[in-house]
């Protein structure tokens, strides 16, 4: 079993109040890169922190890395326009950074960023794959993508009031300056990318394509951004059974249903609840609260671990460990 | 324990009859992208095959990976101006193909990728870090930054015949285009290597002077662009005890004297022979000849796998196994 995480950046992160993957816009910069080195090292490196929300939410990476610290699971990191550079090694696939989705054409490299996602993952040959993202504003252009090929399109949040209104305006917006209506790119995925999404959809979007292609099992472990990832990949023609693999946090999302997604795009679904209500470490009382819900393959890993007979109870204490270790007493 | 394994790849490699890293040069351009997949996968991935020399002689990588297969080493890969992409995850440096070292200034960025080497040595924090080399054509871009800073300049070769006076006509053509005298670098190692390297050499010269800093235990894992290396890395300042580990191939050659070498930059020094005088198989014969003889941190896997017991027959084993199921009967 190989795990991917594509990581990328995009100017749509910047918009105000759609993200709390990080705090200030120039410190949400760097998730994606921390979060690529806390799964690969299971630390910081280039990386000035353990991304920490500004209320004091911890990066799901802590959890996967856990997870997997339990589990014979090898890693790898895809950069899909990183915007600092990340001590994690990486396959790029050659994506800038992503632009603000409220501009006509976003992601201008999408096409590339696709085939290049895609003969890696055929290329592979693994028998088992997860997939895992990290990109903040990832929800908006995973809405993005949906309302342009016509897909359900609610998405859910890593803010525990998902901000569902803001969202349909800038995607609204990027509709208009992409001259799109909504489902009119049905069965145009890379236009619908292009136009509406970031480079880590792209990215996954090709993997997936590759890695079917070549009877590779896909896990997509995430939530909304990876329900528009397989809608992405079924435009594209992908029929291979998928699995998505999310955590109980979306789950229990009311703004986002995430089995109406599943089904929608013909996704067995697989929920995990690493339970966060026991035990009343700072590291699970904002998850509890409803931030942060998935991220960085979160959902997937702690799927695996169930499915390995590892317990919750045992990621968990893998969770405060991390936490103690590496954030301390330093959060609001 | 880390291996890095640093990759990359120059104009100077074109440069007619100095290399057997690969066949003709456009070939030989994919040789260390490829060699990075086999040290990570155990197989190539994006590229086309197997780097094997026009005589049939298979890279040293494959020595590396089979005696990895029998240790728990963590591999990572650094790209320092590959010229095609490699599925191998990496860390990358910044830098582009080194141009010619007949030009001027052959690494214009050799700063940059020192300073991100260096902090990439430095942020890892291991024990121990051993670092090896894929860039064809290296030993000659060796040459030219030994020379540059008044180190003894005899390199070895990758050919059964080392072409010495080629490479000291490329060097003296270099030094001219530089406007440099031999030796006038002394203590300028950013100017050596800028004016006669490589991004490889820059790029290992950071990873030494970083890691050092930080208290890892530095084993360099090659021949003379490791000495190379070492030799950048004192000239800038490094004082700490570094450990040269290379293949009997490379102790037993006539054109270039390791020990003397290592003994100038204060290097102490292992020899390994993986016995590949015992055995028939094709897949040694051209060692035997003594082509190749060191590459792609082989003499330090080697060296590794000794020191944790585990036996040359068994490494063996292992190359025989991998040279049957990549490169087959496919050879000359």
């Amino acid at each position: 079993m190989r795990a991917a995480f594509v990581v990328g950046t995009t100017e749509t992160a910047r918009i105000d109040g759609i993200s709390a993957a990080g705090a200030a816009p120039d410190v949400m910069n760097h998730t994606p890169a921390a979060d690529a080195e806390l799964v690969t090292y299971g630390r910081p490196v280039f990386a000035p922190e353990v991304p920490v929300s500004p209320t004091g939410c911890p990066t799901p990476s802590l959890v996967t890395r856990a997870a997997f610290d339990r589990l014979d699971v090898e890693t790898m990191v895809v950069d899909a326009g990183l915007s600092v550079p990340t001590a994690a090694p990486a396959v790029t696939v050659g994506a800038e950074v992503g632009g603000d989705v409220r501009e006509a054409v976003p992601v201008p490299d999408a096409e590339s960023a696709f085939e290049r996602g895609r003969s890696l993952g055929a290329a592979l040959g693994e028998d088992a794959l997860l997939i895992g993202e990290s990109i903040p504003g990832g929800t908006t252009t995973a809405m993005g993508v949906l309302t342009a090929l016509g897909e359900p399109n609610d998405v859910s949040s890593s803010l525990p009031e998902n901000p569902l209104e803001r969202k349909r305006e800038i995607v609204s917006t990027g509709l208009e300056a992409s001259d799109v209506e909504p489902g009119a790119l049905a069965g145009q995925p890379l236009a619908a990318v292009e136009g509406m999404g970031d480079p880590v959809l792209a990215t996954v979007a090709g993997l997936i394509a590759g890695a079917t292609s070549n009877g590779t099992a896909v896990t997509l472990a995430g939530g909304s951004q990876m329900v528009a990832a397989a809608a992405l990949a079924r435009h594209a023609g992908v029929d291979a059974p998928l699995r998505l693999a999310t955590t109980s946090f979306v789950a229990a999302d009311e703004t986002f249903d995430v089995r109406a997604g599943a089904d929608a795009l013909d996704l067995s679904l697989a929920v995990t609840d690493p339970g966060f209500d026991r035990g009343d470490h700072v590291a699970f009382e904002r998850y509890r609260q409803g931030e942060a819900k998935e991220g960085v393959g979160m959902g997937g890993a702690l799927w695996l671990a169930e499915r390995a007979g590892v317990s919750m109870a045992d990621v968990r204490d893998g969770v405060r460990e991390y936490y103690d270790r590496l954030v301390g007493d330093d959060g609001p």
